[in-house]
């Protein structure tokens, strides 16, 4: 793959690969790698949404793997999906007030990504203005994450996404140092996601690696564990299907959800090497302004994008849709309509208005096709219906 | 690949991952990463074999960038092909002599491994006869690797192996401490190695990658990176042949270079996570007793044992051939044979005794089909020639 894949436009050979986080995939991972919680510190300050951890079970996993070994705790578990900056803050007074020494992050993205920055923010004196452009030091606490479900990746990725005010999107904090020490992962935490959030993140992780091909800084290495992911999560595509007027989320046998797991977690370390692309700043709008779920938006989008990109680079795209198994943009635009149903309303003041924000973006220029204002209000056009 | 590869015998799911290794691979790239060779210590240990290090440029550059960096260091240049006990305690005592904090292995697999044994040594105080039985302990040297052979893979890997004179045959020391913690890879350093340890090495390299589908470690993951590694090492199969009387070693492209280095490097991670099987086990002896080159040894007797693993499952043997791009056992003989030349000789006697020690080394039972002592004579007796 590696030589005919030369000619695509990007330094296939010009290998970078850093992924310190150690992955433990297995049933009952928590109770086998027990010991493995053992050495980050004293005290751990787990960080959790209000519900997702304890309904999935992860968190009653934890505390009591933890008292098994006379490890204290205490539990923040106030943050929200796409979590604040305040949110941060306020979970990292929490870790000092309570003096933890390390982090262990429960939930979907949201939770894992505010454990990474409350681990550096109980640590590093950082103002809230320079949260983004701050030079984040190597104090940071030791994060241990726990994905509950199966989409950010967050658990092999040094990247926490938070809501940015300022700058109206989404913004992500980026340091080899935020990487999860141990990311333990068991799809029994999924079992009970509804379909509405398997079909979302699965979407997620799929645009995940989608984007690694399709970034400027994709290598032979990212490239190949791309394609291993999207042919994984493609294998899980046919389960994932609205039931008629009931939620068959539970319905879906415990391979699926391993290997939905096990997929979005290699298009985290896609993304670890490859970073997101305009897809990801665009969709950012999406989740910011009309609060439309983050993966849902990845996907809504990518059909438009990978046909705007396959102009250029008709290469590149092949390469998806081999991945894929499928022969067609028809066919593509086909199978992500399956899976998100009716799309969502946009103006076209919204268009000009989020293109506008989208552009600055740096994920932008991370396409190997990017996109002008003008190419992405044309690829909302076409990803949204216009009212 | 991960669902239908389920019944093979393996727990494919059941993934752990952990590579801490930041790999670099990229022309130039001790200088343009010279900044990285900072943060690690004040005084540098080089270890290197005599002349290895010094051909290839490796040296050249790696003192240049220290020098500019004002980083002091001194150079251990006594390794050798295998290296001994002996050999890596020598360079332990002359490590702390001159009150080296941090070790650069450059060279093939020996000197990498007895960086990697000197990195420990050099801070733990363990008994010969207690070394490869020895907890390792946290306190470990930080590590540098540049590999100026693409075959070992020890510039990814948790193993130091070394000549065992007491069980005679070769032992590694397997610790997650001596993961080095940056690799430096340029093809550049591979361009005048003869053309007889570039297919020794790329020997080596394809061994361990299709050996880490024979593993009974193996998992999705790992079986993804070994499939990549052998397309790619693959790639670079016509290159490597002898010429008619003259050594065509420095005529095979940058390109193919670079392909064997990275194949080599994904080879080194696929059996970090695998380990390899009984054809170590078995070259180990034709190493210990007879001198083969390592990688010349596997590359002899794989085929053979291909053959022994498809009689009981043919499964993984035409996955392993499938990602050869080849269709029977006969073609994959050729194939090896073309790359091996003249066989070695072997005694019944030898055999005889080279399987006892050979099926007392614990890879044997790493492998999904194992051999008995039988089995394996008479792998021998079909990978070399008797007399």
């Amino acid at each position: 793959m590696s030589n005919s894949d030369k000619a695509e436009g990007c330094d296939f050979m010009n290998i970078g690969f850093h992924m310190p986080t150690r992955v433990i995939l297995a049933d009952n991972c928590i109770d086998t790698y027990k010991e493995d919680l053992k050495g980050h510190g004293q005290k751990a300050i787990i960080v959790t949404g209000a519900t997702s951890a304890k309904k999935s079970g992860a968190l009653h996993d934890i505390t009591q793997a933890l008292e098994q070994l006379e490890i204290s705790y205490c539990i923040f578990d106030k943050v929200m999906a796409n979590p604040t900056i305040t949110c941060v803050y306020e979970g990292a007074e929490f870790a000092r007030k309570n003096q933890a020494d390390f982090v262990i992050g429960i939930g979907g993205g949201s939770p894992m990504d505010a454990a990474k920055a409350i681990a550096l923010l109980a640590v590093q004196e950082v103002k809230e203005e320079d949260l983004f452009s701050h030079q984040i030091e190597d104090r940071v606490l030791p994060i241990l994450c726990v994905p509950t479900t199966a989409g950010t990746g967050s658990e092999v990725t040094p990247y926490a996404i938070l809501t940015n005010d300022k700058k109206m999107t989404k913004t992500s904090i980026a340091s080899p140092y935020i990487f999860p020490k141990i990311a333990l992962l068991d799809a029994k935490y999924t079992y009970n996601l509804p379909m509405g959030i398997t079909i979302n993140t699965a979407l997620d992780a799929l645009s995940h690696a989608i984007e690694g091909i399709l970034s400027v800084r994709s290598t032979s290495l990212s490239s190949g564990l791309a394609v291993e992911s999207i042919k994984t999560l493609m294998q899980c595509i046919s389960f994932l299907e609205y039931g008629k007027g009931i939620d068959t989320g539970n319905l879906i046998p415990h391979e699926i959800r391993e290997m939905l797991l096990y997929g979005s977690m290699l298009a985290g370390m896609v993304i670890t090497h490859t970073g997101t692309t305009a897809v990801h700043s665009m969709g950012y709008a999406l989740t910011y302004f009309k609060n439309v779920d983050h993966g849902r938006s990845n996907g809504l989008l990518l059909p438009s994008f990978l046909r705007f990109t396959a102009k250029s680079n008709p290469e590149i795209v092949k390469k998806v849709m081999n991945a894929m198994g499928i022969t067609s943009m028809d066919e593509c635009e086909a199978l992500f309509l399956g899976l998100i149903g009716e799309r969502e309303q946009i103006s076209e003041k919204e268009m000009e208005r989020f293109a506008s924000i989208a552009i600055q973006a740096k994920n932008v220029n991370n396409s190997i096709v990017a996109p002008t204002k003008e190419d992405i209000i044309n690829i909302y056009t076409r990803s949204l219906k216009i009212f």
